[in-house]
């Protein structure tokens, strides 16, 4: 299934192109030029684009193609900030080969699986003489800084935007080669708790008499789960959706790569000792509560005997369908209270992500795996989610509509990191898959 | 009780040429000069000083005085640093007179306190025409970080250092000008803890699978004390030794202020509801656990979802007699241990001071008391313990003296900040209350 030498050209030049504008949303940089440039794109395959406002920055909207069923993609044309600059072997607004590699910032996330998707379009017009089914494209401008007004956009162009099926912006192989395939995204909800004890820092010898918000955050901290993760909050897990037969049997087919992650990452073993399908159903299936930081007091050298007078701690929780974010942080403070918290503050910091996860037995999911598994010739591994968070959501929810995460990037592509790169082979199997897959779904 | 004019002028001279030398410990500037300045002011006393030499700072060590019982003056000559220097009013090594106040670095703590001492004996010396008792002097430099070397220098001169009385090296009245009177210190011994679940910080997703390190420290904190103060850990409390009915007499007679205390710190209430009786007595007499600080991960503005690597928290215990600091640490090691916290490291910061206190019935601390109600013309308020540290262990350990701590100094002296400063009626009045208690003490 090699690529036709116009689709490898056109995807190179329209890959140079598009990372060429250094559109990093963090810094509002180059997003309206972008979005021009993505319409163009579109246009050029011969579909409707639009460009439409938002809040903060455009989404680029596209439709076109006849008969059958509809897919639609979901891309992101904005990107992480290059920073830090002097980590970079080249420079990360020009697209560099170097042996087998494509190295730029977006060369993966997102502009690369945005672009391997426009070349799979191409080909298959090239060998259609037009699209023989339906394609729309929602590609939007601020995922990187939380999708703030997606939901929003989708909610309301809910008709427009209907869909038999959705691939999401992102996919990989694994460290062994192995396609794989995410039906779901989990849910986050981020707030910060916060205790004060006194109206300024006192001398330590004073903790006799006067309480310590250090101890007040800690034991808050420690009631709300237990040392394997558990989480303590009363009614956390109420909404939570038991995994259905399809789903607990894709954990069984996954193989274990536990102990590879643990030496990675310089852990000596995992919450409850998960190993295998343990261990990939927490990642898919669990929800938890992380502590992203806790800070208060002294913390120099040495020792200071400063009895502070105010502690906080940022917290995240990863939620699994049918989990609601902003229910789960009256649940904290329900729970806070119950236990005597009361003068610990909670502050949401955003409003999150639902999560959202798709019938691993929907025809579209399978026939992506097939697609996978042809293009590739080795098993696709199906996961039923991944452990980090998007907004998918909005699709599943407002759309109705299935969703696999698929892609051309691989572990080592340093997505949001210095030296973003894809391999090359990666990106034109990944552009095959992408095309079998749409085949399939329109029965061709 | 006026003092003489001589007397009040050497005073002012004294001090204005201590100050002005800046001998800041934690600096390690001017000690030697500051301690030869020292030893001449002792000697033009009369009596014989002496450098000596420690790994640290030299100790000026003075005797002198001839018949009746031996006192002992402990002091020291370093001071804290003045920073911040921009919120001085004045030049912190420049003795500044303003509306009836001395301001400067040291000017209360200790270099106020040391020169009322050489006043009074100058003042002693000038009516009798000598000193008709014995007094010694242990005149430090490292009290500022901690006395490092004054246990072993204390030990070591044991047999020269012998006295029947030791006056402590500061003393103050409350906020109604009661002179308060303190016969002990708590002791302290501080740690780190410290706890690393992996190799290096990794993306909050994870958290469905790996241990938080925030989490693991806040629940070891959380394990160490309730929520009223009361110290879990076992074996904490054993050597603890029961007051005395002198001394839980004591604590009734201490005028309650807690209230007052409470509107100054901003507090809405103290630990267990303690008031009166019970406020004074945790400062004087209950062992305690503070977190000093506690730092780990993201502490910025929003959120970041990081899973940190690794968190630590500084700790402090303040003990009381009997307890042996090094021995609270092994306790602290076998209580994290027993409760499951081996992956929380253990670190002592300082190898700690012991809780002293002397014998409230001891007719040295009666005769003190009773300068004072005759100096200051009100009750004497007695304090079986500061809540405070420092080095008077080894006096009470190794000399067996009994120890009163008075002084000059008044509760907006702000010690160890910016704006130093003393009243110069307090000064003066310490003076004579200081007289009055050698006078009583020697039987003249």
């Amino acid at each position: 299934m090699k690529l036709p030498d116009t689709v490898i050209r056109y995807a190179q030049e329209t890959l140079r192109d598009l990372v060429a504008l250094p559109s990093v949303s963090a810094e509002r940089r180059a997003l309206p030029e972008t979005a021009r440039r993505v319409k163009e794109l579109l246009e050029e395959l011969g579909l409707e684009a639009e460009i439409h406002p938002t809040p903060g920055a455009p989404v680029v909207y596209a439709e076109g193609g006849e008969g059958g069923p509809t897919v639609l993609f979901y891309n992101h044309y904005d990107v992480q900030p290059a920073d830090p600059l002097e980590l970079w072997e080249s420079d990360p607004f020009t697209m560099t080969e170097r042996e087998g590699h494509w190295y730029a910032r977006g060369v993966s996330d997102d502009k690369g699986e945005l672009t391997s998707r426009l070349a799979a379009l191409r080909w298959l017009i090239d060998e259609h003489g037009k699209l023989p089914f339906r394609v729309k494209f929602v590609v939007e401008g601020e995922e990187e800084v939380g999708s703030p007004n997606l939901e929003a956009y989708v909610a309301q162009n809910r008709q427009r935007l209907q869909a038999d099926a959705v691939i999401w912006e992102f996919g990989s192989v694994d460290t062994s080669g192995r396609p794989l395939v995410y039906c779901g995204l989990k849910g986050i909800v981020a707030v910060e708790l916060r205790v004060r004890t006194a109206g300024y820092d006192l001398h330590s010898s004073l903790g006799a008499v006067v309480q310590n918000p250090i101890y007040r955050l800690a034991a808050a901290l420690a009631s709300l789960r237990d040392n394997d993760g558990k989480v303590l909050i009363e009614g956390f897990y109420d909404r939570v959706r038991p995994l259905s037969e399809a789903e607990a049997e894709s954990l069984q087919t996954i193989p274990d790569e536990s102990e590879q992650v643990a030496a990675l990452y310089g852990v000596k073993g995992f919450l409850g000792g998960a190993e295998g399908v343990e261990f990939y159903r927490r990642l898919a299936a669990e929800p938890v509560v992380n502590v992203n930081g806790f800070h208060s007091g002294y913390g120099g050298p040495g020792s200071k005997t400063v009895l502070p007078a105010e502690a906080f701690a940022k917290l995240d929780f990863r939620l699994v369908p049918d989990q609601e974010p902003l229910e789960v942080v009256e649940l904290l403070r329900a729970h806070l209270e119950r236990h005597g918290f009361d003068d610990v503050e909670v502050i949401t910091l955003e409003a999150g992500e639902h999560p959202a996860r798709s019938d691993l037995g929907a025809p579209w999911v399978r026939q992506a795996v097939e697609a996978l598994r042809e293009t590739y010739g080795l098993e696709p591994v199906v996961h039923l989610s991944s452990g980090g968070s998007g907004p998918m959501y909005p699709f599943t929810h407002h759309l109705g509509a299935p969703v696999v995460s698929i892609g051309i990037s691989y572990p080592g592509s340093r997505v949001h990191s210095p030296n973003e790169n894809i391999r090359i082979a990666d990106f034109e199997r990944g552009v095959a898959a992408i095309k079998r897959a749409l085949e399939k779904f329109a029965g061709l």
